[in-house]
């Protein structure tokens, strides 16, 4: 089952990429947001398992937003793949190393990537969508709280992320668009490898990342036992699990974004994002007023 | 002008502690949240100035909730004071350093602080609350985007939040009851002294933190200006922003939080807060792998 945000509206997307608004198949049930739909899985599931859909609207691509773009909390782990950790110099953690991408970097799968000044970086990652309160669940018990998985670029910028003596990377990571999620939810208890997804980036058409969650240091029952033991996790919370070796800065010589840049992100099972890289706005020419209004 | 949580309503705090609900007092224009009075705060500013007040009821302070208790994004920011950037032995910090509070974390004024087994510690802030949308902002308007300030506690177990390699200090800071916000919002233009407000807390009736506002790295319109030219920064967010010298961790030896230890925490011309420490929840009934996962 997938579900996509089509213009703020939750949708499902049925064969041939038909979708139905969810709100009004549900006669006003379940939405309109998937942030709602979210907050009744459960009940969600049993009925989208029984509907009956026929008819529906063809699928535009550019309409898609973020599937969740109004998370209460956005986890992301950092250094989750030994060869990832290893490329950039790090030690495997102990601990899942967790920061945030704030919510306004969120942004939808065709959507462009405004690069900024600096060194702009991918990062593919399997990201989880909680879908029940878990708060000290076991991790024998962590699927039990997940709702479904989407595919996540975690766009870095790698001078403000390791800037200071203890560098913090969330806001080097939360720049607008620097968030791509999508192009929509699919159940995780629709998927029998969910264990072992495997994903991957191309860059220009060029692979860049290809790894399997097999080879996660913290896998995703892991993660939902380890984030939980300290912060409540809430329906409709993300957690970006990481990304695998490959990524620019891990590159000799290193290789970063550029304008016209083109990433594809993609995770077997789910789907694929493409999201073209923009130049950095210059704002000479803009007002103070506007300025400070743009998105 | 004070503006309160009570139990989820937003209520005005007139003189003698009487509280005015604003949704009741203004007809359904704003509230009845917090939040929704901050998405509308120049209307509502107008609309405060004007009204006539009388009766209202008495303020009962078990009942306050953190003032904002659903912010969309909460930044904190580190070592922010030089003093006690020097008795944690860190550098001065060449750009803010920021993570997050995740929100679960926020609880009121006069609510127990669950602590949890660590090195639990206090550090008393000064927490700026967004009310008009900024992005990339100049520190010359940055106060403008402000409605109001009110006091924080960014309690801190400090194993987790200096595990690892390149600690990331979120999760650390993010406990439930970790982040007690209040007792009231206080509008930042009714405090002549905004840009130099003294600060304190005190453990058991000690004094062991007193600042003020003037000494910090990045004052708060700088830090307006600062995380706006990376994240869009929306009414209702918050920023805490940083604690000065004095905290357990600085003093020799260090000292930590302790079941029954009374912190109070103040800030000049907006009032004070008074969090009783209660014992780490003992999971008596819990099944061996749930207690491994407790934080």
């Amino acid at each position: 089952m997938r579900i996509a945000n089509l213009d703020g509206r939750a949708v499902l997307v049925g064969p041939g990429s038909r979708v139905f608004d969810i709100a009004t198949r549900s006669g006003g049930r379940f939405g309109p947001g998937p942030r709602h739909v979210l907050e009744h899985w459960a009940e969600f599931r049993a009925w989208s398992g029984a509907a009956e859909l026929s008819g529906g609207e063809p699928l535009d691509p550019a309409r898609l937003r973020a599937p969740v773009e109004n998370p209460r909390q956005v986890f992301a782990v950092g250094m989750n793949y030994a060869g990832h950790a290893a490329e950039v110099g790090a030690p495997i953690p102990p601990v899942p190393s967790v920061f945030t991408k704030y919510r306004s970097c969120l942004t939808g799968p065709f959507c462009p990537v405004e690069l900024v000044d600096g060194r702009c970086d991918w990062e593919v990652e399997v990201v989880v969508v909680i879908g029940a309160y878990a708060h000290r669940v076991p991790a024998e018990r962590g699927w039990e709280h997940v709702a479904a998985l989407t595919i996540g670029q975690d766009i870095s910028e790698r001078e403000l992320q390791t800037a200071g003596a203890s560098p913090q990377f969330s806001l080097g990571k939360s720049f607008p668009t620097f968030g791509p999620l999508g192009p929509w939810l699919v159940a995780a208890d629709s998927l029998p490898q969910r264990d072992s997804l495997e994903l991957g980036c191309s860059l220009n058409g060029e692979p860049v990342q290809h790894a399997t969650t097999a080879d996660l240091i913290f896998p995703v029952p892991e993660l939902v036992a380890r984030l939980s033991a300290t912060v409540p996790l809430l329906p409709g919370d993300l957690i970006f699990t990481g990304t695998p070796s490959g990524v620019g800065a891990g590159r000799t010589p290193p290789r970063f974004l550029r304008p016209g840049d083109v990433v594809e992100s993609w995770v077997d099972g789910i789907g694929r994002m493409r999201n073209v890289c923009s130049a950095p706005v210059v704002p000479d020419s803009l007002e103070p007023e506007e300025l400070e209004l743009r998105g």
